[in-house]
């Protein structure tokens, strides 16, 4: 194993370089126009995935973008390790508050800048150099290794399921491998042992069939903006609580062990505020900011349209508001049951005689890992050696999707290793990951992997 | 008198036309980048004066865009009449809401359809072609005219109280005649003596320096969004009447005798709701719908937008939020007051450690003209004439500051005698003026300008 992690070191300026590279890739999966740009980062991603020791690796067509698959099967009698990640990434914008563009990675400060820097082709990347590390140091891999690359992670993963029931077989292993997650400090080592849940809303409401003109009108006609304005502000009560009947069922089972361990971590607001770009807290009443991202659901608006948005001065009263909402879910919350919730709550919102409409645009069950499985033991001493600390068993605040899907779909345990940081600007401008931590990953990834040859299991 | 109001039927193919490629030109005030097209306009309009039977017709540059003045002086012992309108537009946006392009004015059912068809350049056309029509019949104008057409009263006028100051031995008339208001109904003739003032403002709201992560800060941070949604939805309180403090103050002192007078208007909801195109009516507790946009102040939110708009999901708290909204006021409510008192109460609102800014983007003063000045005799006689039967004296919705500021600034009585409908859809998409009003508001200006040959005056 050392002699692996020893190869990194002379290879790692050229980790970087490939890093970058995958970085110039404009693979954002949101819109249709960019369709062909996520095509082709997944074309580039499945070669250097063939050229970094892969036995083999594949573009697999969906309905919309690409699963790249891979595989370096070493014997039959190993354990099987499958891993996943997404080459896709969130839309740039708003392009103007880049230091430099999403799409030309830079290097400042020892961190690189570039859309999905560190979500998730930086922390995907530290599987793929880790398989690469074994191959430079001549050195056999001690399990086999199966990986899934997604291009659809950041619109909800409509692909995976289809896949993962047409490759059922394929998928079988001892352990998935996900590395999209957050340490909670550059210094604290940590494993993600839950996931928050999410439905995501989008919200259309029409008064009439044309803008008025707001002194004609204004006094008389409801104005669709105050009704986007009410639903806003009602959806949270003074105490931060959201307000939608039943939406916080199935969501308070909270075992006092876990708010014990979140208590351990060092939580400063000065620094908090400062890693977040300068976010105002304001938890929910009766819980501290890393309980409340952690353990408690909440709804939060992500955009709002609606009227003139131009320069200068526009006397209108619009017909149309548009209000974009998101859920985030813990414990045992349905993100469907909760999308229904919401909907109700919604219409109920609505003056009569003003149309809305409510469309779900994405959903994510909530997840728990078991913390004491033989993988995690694996993942726990990978952490141990690579940090000199044991880690932290952490109940993470964003979500993952496709980790509740596997849970569902594979008898496999999940092992969520991340090493971003919430300073990152993760989905924000200016993303960035730290070289040093791009590095710590693969070393932690190439110890994974060796902590896992005792798993008993096989192709 | 009646040899010209025969002049206009011959001749009444050719104000179409004309109206027609006025219309085609996209005077938009309030963009910077259309200000080659405003000055286009005017170009335009200035020439086709000129061959309309105007003696002078002149572009008057000003900081931003250029006023149009013109006169016919028939001689120094006839009463002179000024006439205001205006040639720029408001924007055309959204511009897939309209059914023929708006800048391609198209006929249909007998209205013209293009941005500015009612406001205000049909309007305007008709005090022209009430000219025009005076060569044609090769009959002296029985007054001496001076106009004023400026490109900026879509974006609050900045230029013409320094134009007046400029000009004001030019301005000195007998009455200034203004046609940019609206009818109550197709065949109910009407002279409006009142207009509401306006505070436009814009608020911009700032939480930190960058977009944070929905999962990240999701029920932690303070979301801007949030912020906006309890501004706009603190505005009114359950009988929609405005909340912050002192809005009402020199707005109450409402005379009975106008409620009568505005309850003589044949008011139908369902018919109000067909011509603004769907509104749902919800009036000021305590008020009707005639009323309240009459003789009530209000707020309205003209525009709101933040964080993510696209197509899909994207899990942001955004950092940044933004809101137009504007007030019209009745009485002696003054628009940098309310303005002031507006700001105060929306910095109230704004949690601690956020940012917020805002800016007044346009204002105007309520007016009020007496309603039996010698000039408003002679426009009643001449509303009468052309309806049959004698025209209310109706307070109007809308805003046109340049009358508080004419009141302010000359010595003359006002007469607002307008065409529009509130069906006609100013501001929005499908605007359109009925040509059968076009008509009929050419001969009412020739009656008028008649009628006005008794005032007792000179140049």
């Amino acid at each position: 194993m050392q002699k692996v992690i020893d190869a990194v070191g002379p290879h790692f300026d050229q980790y970087v370089a490939d890093l970058k590279e995958f970085l110039e890739q404009p693979s954002v999966s949101t819109r249709e126009e960019t369709a062909a740009d996520v095509a082709a980062c997944a074309d580039w991603l499945a070669g250097h995935l063939r050229s970094s020791g892969f036995t083999m690796a594949e573009v697999v067509a969906t309905d919309r973008h690409p699963i790249v698959r891979a595989e370096h099967i070493v014997s039959p009698d190993l354990p099987t390790i499958l891993a996943y990640g997404h080459y896709d990434v969130q839309p740039a914008e708003p392009l103007e508050k880049w230091t430099t563009p999403p799409f030309e990675p830079a290097i400042r400060d020892g961190n690189i800048y570039a859309r999905g820097a560190v979500d998730d082709k930086g922390q995907m990347m530290m599987i793929v150099k880790a398989v690469e590390a074994h191959a430079q140091a001549q050195t056999p891999l001690p399990v086999n290794i199966r990986a899934i690359f997604e291009g659809e992670e950041e619109i909800g993963s409509p692909s995976l399921e289809p896949f993962i029931r047409d490759h059922r077989d394929w998928l079988t292993g001892d352990a998935l491998l996900v590395c999209d997650t957050a340490l909670p400090e550059r210094n604290t080592p940590a494993i993600t042992v839950a996931l928050r849940g999410m439905s995501y809303l989008q919200v259309d409401l029409r008064a009439g069939r044309r803008d008025m003109h707001s002194g004609a009108y204004g006094g008389a006609a409801v104005n669709v903006l105050h009704v986007l304005g009410d639903i806003i502000s009602r959806l949270h009560d003074e105490d931060g609580r959201v307000t939608i009947p039943g939406f916080y069922d199935n969501a308070n089972d909270v075992d006092e062990s876990v708010r014990k361990e979140i208590a351990r971590l060092d939580y400063d607001e000065d620094k908090w505020r400062e890693a977040s770009g300068g976010a105002v807290a304001r938890p929910e009443s009766g819980y501290t900011v890393p309980e409340v991202t952690r353990i408690r659901p909440c709804i939060d608006v992500n955009g709002v349209w609606g009227g003139y948005t131009g320069d200068g001065a526009k006397t209108v009263i619009p017909y149309e508001a548009h209000v974009k909402l998101s859920a985030r879910l813990v414990n045992h919350q349905d993100p469907i049951e909760i999308y229904e919730k919401i909907k109700a709550w919604v219409e109920e919102q609505v003056p009569a005689g003003l149309d809305v409409s409510i469309s779900l645009l994405g959903t994510g069950k909530p997840v728990e890992v078991p913390s004491d499985s033989p993988p995690m033991q694996a993942a726990r001493r990978a952490m141990h050696d690579s940090f000199g600390s044991e880690p932290l068993m952490l109940r993470g605040s964003g979500s993952i999707p496709v980790v509740a899907m596997f849970a569902d779909n594979l008898k496999t345990d999940t092992i969520l290793m991340g090493f971003g940081l919430n300073s990152d600007g993760i989905h924000a401008p200016d993303e960035c990951f730290g070289l040093d931590r791009y590095r710590l990953g693969i070393e932690t990834a190439i110890r994974f992997l060796h902590h896992c040859a005792d798993l008993k299991s096989g192709v």
